[in-house]
């Protein structure tokens, strides 16, 4: 097996964190990989907003958990210290599928790297409050975006485990 | 840089295929590291069609040559002697990021085999006509899906292309 098709049966999603933050490198790397995945029609219609500030953070995953409506204490961002958000054009039909692919390339990059990382749910209701859309202003993205998802990223806590069986039927051939 | 982030890097979208047919057991691997991409809440509710079968690939392109409304005589999946269309439960709220995400994973494993691909969309259009659900029934794929995309495989005709340059302005630091 080569070290692509290696690194996708190997990667997992990982719910559990150090408190040790990623260089800036490796940070760097990740979204360099999200912003060479295919885009409908290459219209590059992504953005990465990577965020380490502590208090940003935090109060982003504040809000992520009202919206999840989780219990209290639970971090929704499991520990992880980085969090990058991937947004894409609002008003491009195709920003669903092409943030997805951004996101898909940077979990086998972060893996690639050493790090462990997981998508993590709810930046379209986030990044639809004014709180974040000036959050967007301040670091200067023009226009008008829809939160896809984020990657929040860091080092493992525990073992990293084996991925889970797949489901039997899911295949066919004609 | 290592291998995962050099295919990132190196795959393109190619279109313009030679008629050589891949083989099963690389269409199988391409298609087992789709089966291994995340999925909201592990679901795994994404399913994969591989056409090989040069009838249904045939009709399959003219259908999706009359949904885009493309010039005559062009073929939407560019001489790809394969075509595997990825669909994802219906009543899934998160089938578009899900199936995504499937297709990305097999665009590198194509990518890693030396193997050219592309994603062609409109297979949400196909996959809700009578004649493409019927497919779907033969081939025993049960309950309600909607068309994610097709994943077009097979050898590159001509030069493999350099990626475009990407866009400045899409990355953001907090």
């Amino acid at each position: 097996m080569n070290e692509v098709l290696k690194a996708i049966k190997e990667r997992r999603s990982i719910r559990s964190y150090k408190p040790d933050m990623p260089s800036k490198e490796d940070l760097d790397k990740i979204i360099e990989a999200g912003r060479y995945a295919a885009s409908a029609m290459g219209q590059q219609d992504v953005i990465f907003v990577a965020i380490t500030d502590r208090e940003t953070r935090d109060r982003l995953a504040e809000v992520n958990h009202d919206i999840g409506g989780f219990p209290e204490g639970m971090d929704p961002f499991y520990g992880a210290p980085a969090v990058i958000a991937v947004l894409a054009e609002k008003e491009w039909p195709l920003r669903v599928y092409d943030g997805s692919l951004a996101l898909g390339n940077m979990m086998l990059a972060a893996h690639s790297l050493g790090l462990a990382s997981c998508w993590v749910h709810r930046a379209k209701e986030e990044f639809e409050m004014d709180e974040f859309k000036a959050l967007l202003k301040e670091l200067g993205a023009e226009g008008e975006y829809e939160g896809i998802g984020h990657l929040i990223v860091g080092y493992a806590d525990g073992e990293y485990p084996e991925a889970a069986e797949r489901k039997e039927g899911k295949v066919f051939y004609k």
